[in-house]
């Protein structure tokens, strides 16, 4: 048993979360599909996100085609080992595809779970669960597939050809696969803010012309941008999610495993077993979610509280196999004397569920935070407005000292004190412990979009409406296991980014520099200001672009319900798919300047300030990225709550003075929580990424020297 | 000339602006009051500004007592210099005395202002600047006075009793004038808060009741918040103000002059050299902003535009004379192997300059960012909000661009490369240089309430609408000329916070220990986190009071117009002293929390973290609060100038849908730009002061070593 490799795990682990998400899928594809009216709609929508994500894969080919030649060209030069174009190509495939498996499966389970809870609520309820499993294990499982393909291929290249001078066979290794992070990030940024982009410019264009001035319903199928809001629930909330996080995960165990080789000096013990622990727990992650799911089921007509409680117990019973699990695991690759990097898993995944519980606490309308909101409604739109930045202000606290307490814990208890290096590994591995259960942490927030759709599905199809109040109950619950889901992405986002950071310096170090990061150094202060400001102007141009694109589809709805005769009657039908066109033309026009900036910033503060500017500017981006991001995830889910509130009757309930001012700060949210905030995690971890693919390119072109 | 001590200057410049503010409150005081109602009127907003005041300083005396015996039992323990709790108070006195005279001058003014619009827009301008310029000049007279006494005081002392232990002279004077800032900050933060509270409880108060529920006019006599309504300017944007930039003032002066010693060690110059050209400068400022007055004066019935060139002339005129004169200064004081030093004060000038343009460009109608703002009011509240936000964090991006520049200039034309300290140095005698003509740019700034007391005096005095036209113009100046300010007050306060920090460091040193900055550092980015967090929750805490505090102004304001009889008929009168009183007390809790949040952070940071995650925890808060300052002044000031646009005619003008949906975006300008975000400037520094003060015993206590 003590020679066994434990790494075979990884791709063990991968293998097995595919195989499963592909029974769920065949299992899902296997359920009834309601009548032909809901596989009608099902078809225009998935025609619709097929079409965007069609699209979007082209412009974003260009882009990686464009940076694949830069990177090629910087390797042929001497600035990057000639792996690294290749690994940012397979980062960003892998990434893509598993927005892309997760969106399809979730456009063919939308219909199905709304012909499921015609029979009952939890014959819905599994449906839309499967679905967002379907994607949580895609990600995962992809996430594994890649890291353990080239794990072992860069094991057997150096086995067999010459290491890079000056490091080993393990530091190349993992210095490669850290590049490859660059890939991922770059296809999730386009992901979160072109789908971002185009689901709430079609929301709100949608919503402004066909509620506001037609006075028609939500999803009413006369609205001719009802399958393009409906688009956007799969392109933004799902695609975007699934490449948003497959980001994260790689990114984590990357970053993880470059410091890991950085501790592993001078400890006597080889570098190849701190690599092991990250990517080992992931697979036992996988394993932890795969059981989680069978615990998520629920009785017959069940309250949301039910719901929810079933849901929590799928994710708490996989993390707490993981706790089990990780503690064998720590002690036989490490030996007792590294118990610490257990501890600091621990962390993590009690930091996550914390910052989730957080959430639910200033997002729920089941609390004071949220029903504040919808009591100032009473006042108007303004006060709605000033009441839920405040909430979303002060909801930053608790989740900033949660965070910075893992910091500090797992900082200390894998023996920072003694060993710097040791300690950030800490640092790291609590990232991996906190995303270790992705597989279904994921499943409970991707199959909201599912549970949306199939709602909008019911009512268009006309179903009979305790079908829709099934599915309302469904979506409700989605909403606060989004909100939980964001916090739990920002929260890993920070401590990644944090590693990655730290893997920057690093990487300098490997090209013979050693930063001085004084926090008093002007440069490294320049810098800090600099990143300090970027997520702000970053929410600035995504906010913008969201009005600018909601804008022309308020142009064409109104052309159409002026052009098209017997629309309004319901003897004509609307030209869903020009919508959608006109929103993805949009989305990915809009995309590309705020993509921009955070693949440029850092090369540009890098050569006009210098390197340790760089880490400033990254430090400053994480810090001001990580709370605004808080703030807006959960102002955005608390107006979204106060709303649906109000509107089960509290204040005056639907129609009120105090609805309509609640229906403005929702709409203030939707940017807020499903364009801008999640857009700030993935930033800042491209940035790293970008400083850390170029810092050997900037260390030697820099005006700072 | 060689043997002259140019430091004599510093409390001539005192004398002088103390004069000149003297000679111009009595011209001011010799004007025409204006008839029988217009006294009436002024005298009751003085009466209860009065009032305002006296329960604040009561409040806060009770404050200082307390933090003076603390400071005198660690005076007597050891951890402080036994001047220090004296220090303390002068700060807080000689602070709270500018905002009290400012104040005094500026309710006196009012009526007068009117009065002078009677005759023509020139007189009006006359007193209403004046009053300005009286607040001005007490300001930096006051703060050069404290300044200059303390030195003079200390020197004596040191020169004939014995000097601390492992310390010279100078050192132990900077480093115990240091402290006193701490004070003055104190009582800014209370004043700021306080006010603010205050004047937008009563805006949104009397607006929410009067304007929206009773259909009477802004300004309307029936109304009993309105009396209120106009205190709040005083006390909040006045008084308030006043404090604020005191802080400022002498918080810049002693920063630079503490790293001032630190740049002399090793240099061959006496340390009193580097001391002398900050305090030297800010009498040359004095001279300059008194000579820079007399260029204000305007044509009659001149445009806006032509009102703004006119205080203009007086701003940049100021300037230039500094620039021109400080040449001279840093040769004759430091010598021309120290020329950088000039360079370093031009570009902390420019930098004020350029971000004064920059803000206007955002806040102004007449450019396309507020344009932006108030066409998208015409699809209601919640599109009004976005572009709002959007603009607000837009325009954060230049600034923070021109004080990276500064600071990048300031350090390495001062040697920076070669000596870290002179370098520092540099830095903080470039905030020194943005600040030094405080004596007029602040008169600009303070003039905008008092011109907007003089419109309400007019309306409830009911003059002919030509006068109220002209106050009206002098007002919307104003709030330009506000937001220049507040531009330029952010900017100074983020190049002193880090002067601050870098004497914080300093302090630390000599008590003996060297921090170890480094920015991976976990206790260091864990304070960096913590610091990035504050100014949110801050923000939180303060514009939830407004709203408290408003809501008890609108129970009351009803019940007045439900119980007085006759008097929405005009025939019985309000009890305006009640609103005032209720405003008051609900201003002086709810600013209890925000501030002791301000005041025991950092020591509860160093004591549970550490001494490195006090300075990132300054760090932090310094770039968070920097750029959510902006952002906040900015869009408060847009969304403004966005309603004042429509107001004149355009997208439907008063009254129409779009009106109302910006005078929603106003009334979450409010708490934006008059409360919380001015607020952060103090924050970010009266964190550091604290931090400098509790220093030795944090290093002592702290449980992190």
């Amino acid at each position: 048993m003590a020679g066994f490799d434990l790494l075979v795990l990884a791709p063990v682990g991968s293998i097995t979360a595919l195989l499963f998400a592909a029974y769920l899928a065949f299992s899902i594809m296997k359920k009834d599909q309601g009548n032909d009216r809901m596989k009608e709609i099902a078809l225009a929508v998935r025609t619709g996100a097929k079409a965007y994500l069609k699209r979007q894969y082209l412009g974003v080919s260009i882009f990686f085609a464009v940076v694949f030649c830069v990177l090629l060209f910087l390797a042929l030069k001497g600035y990057l080992v000639i792996f690294v174009p290749f690994a940012f190509l397979t980062g960003g495939l892998f990434s893509g595809l598993s927005g892309f498996i997760g969106m399809s499966i979730a456009t063919q389970a939308s219909n199905r779970t709304a012909a499921g809870a015609m029979k009952s609520l939890n014959s819905g309820l599994r449906v839309a669960f499967s679905s967002g499993a379907v994607m949580g294990l895609t990600v995962v499982g992809l996430g594994l597939l890649d890291l353990s393909i080239w794990y072992y291929f860069l094991d057997w290249y150096y086995s067999t050809h010459a290491i890079p001078v000056g490091t080993d066979k393990i530091t190349a290794i993992t210095s490669t696969m850290l590049c490859f992070g660059m890939g991922a990030s770059s296809q999730a940024l386009f992901a979160r803010v072109g789908g971002g982009i185009f689901t709430k410019a079609a929301d709100v264009g949608a919503d402004l012309v066909g509620k506001v001035e037609a006075g028609i319903p939500e999803d009413d199928p006369r609205n001719p941008a009802v399958i393009a809001d409906n688009v956007g629930d799969n392109v933004g909330d799902v695609a975007g999610m699934g490449a948003d996080l497959y980001e994260s995960y790689v990114g984590s165990i990357v970053a993880t495993s470059a410091l890991g080789v950085a501790a592993s000096l001078g400890s006597g013990i080889d570098g190849v077993k701190f690599v092991t622990v990250p990517m080992v727990m992931a697979a036992v992650g996988v394993v932890a979610s795969i059981i989680g799911t069978f615990f998520v089921k629920s009785r017959e007509e069940a309250s949301q509280k039910v719901l929810l409680a079933a849901l929590r117990k799928g994710v708490f019973s996989s993390s707490l196999l993981v706790a089990i699990i990780s503690f064998p695991l720590v002690i036989y690759t490490l030996g007792m004397s590294y118990i610490g990097v257990y501890y600091s898993v621990l962390a993590g995944l009690f930091a996550g569920v914390l910052i989730g519980l957080v959430t639910e606490y200033y997002t729920s309308s089941g609390f004071p935070p949220t029903r504040s909101i919808a009591d100032s409604a009473t006042t108007g739109p303004a006060t709605v407005i000033i009441s839920g930045l405040a909430v979303g202000m002060m909801s930053t606290a608790l989740p900033v000292i949660i965070v910075c307490l893992a910091i500090l814990a797992s900082y200390f208890l894998s023996g920072g004190a003694n060993n710097f290096n040791a300690g950030l590994y800490g640092v790291a591995i609590s990232a991996v412990g906190m995303l270790s259960t992705l597989g279904i942490t994921l499943a409970t927030d991707a199959y909201g979009p599912v549970a949306d759709n199939a709602g909008g599905n019911a009512e268009m199809s006309h179903l009979p409406p305790e079908v829709r109040k099934r599915t309302d109950a469904l979506d409700a619950l989605g909403n606060t296991t989004a909100a939980t889901g964001k916090g739990f992405a920002i929260g890993s986002a920070a401590l990644t980014a944090l590693a990655l950071i730290a893997a920057y310096r690093d990487q300098l170090v490997l090209s013979g520099k050693e930063l001085k990061l004084n926090l008093l150094e002007p440069t490294l202060l320049v810098g800090l200001f600099l990143g300090g400001m970027l997520p702000f102007l970053f929410c600035s141009m995504t906010m913008r672009a969201v009005g600018r694109a909601a804008g022309k589809i308020v142009v064409e709805v109104r052309r159409q319900f002026k052009e098209i005769k017997g629309l309004m009657e319901g003897k004509a039908k609307p030209d869903y798919a020009r919508c959608v066109t006109i929103a993805t033309a949009a989305a990915q026009k809009e995309m590309i300047m705020p993509s921009l900036l955070a693949i440029t910033a850092p090369i540009a503060v890098g050569l006009l300030v210098g390197i340790e500017a760089v880490a400033g500017l990254l430090t400053g981006a994480t810090v001001t990225g990580f709370v605004l991001a808080i703030m807006m995830a959960n102002s955005g889910g608390a107006w979204d709550n106060a709303k649906k509130y109000i509107e089960e009757g509290n204040h005056g309930g639907k129609g009120s003075p105090a609805h309509k001012a609640a229906v403005s700060g929702d709409t203030v949210g939707d940017p807020f929580k499903d364009t801008s905030g999640p857009s700030l995690n993935i930033l800042i971890k491209l940035m790293s990424m970008v400083s850390i693919v170029f810092a050997s390119f900037i260390m030697a072109h820099t005006l700072v020297k």
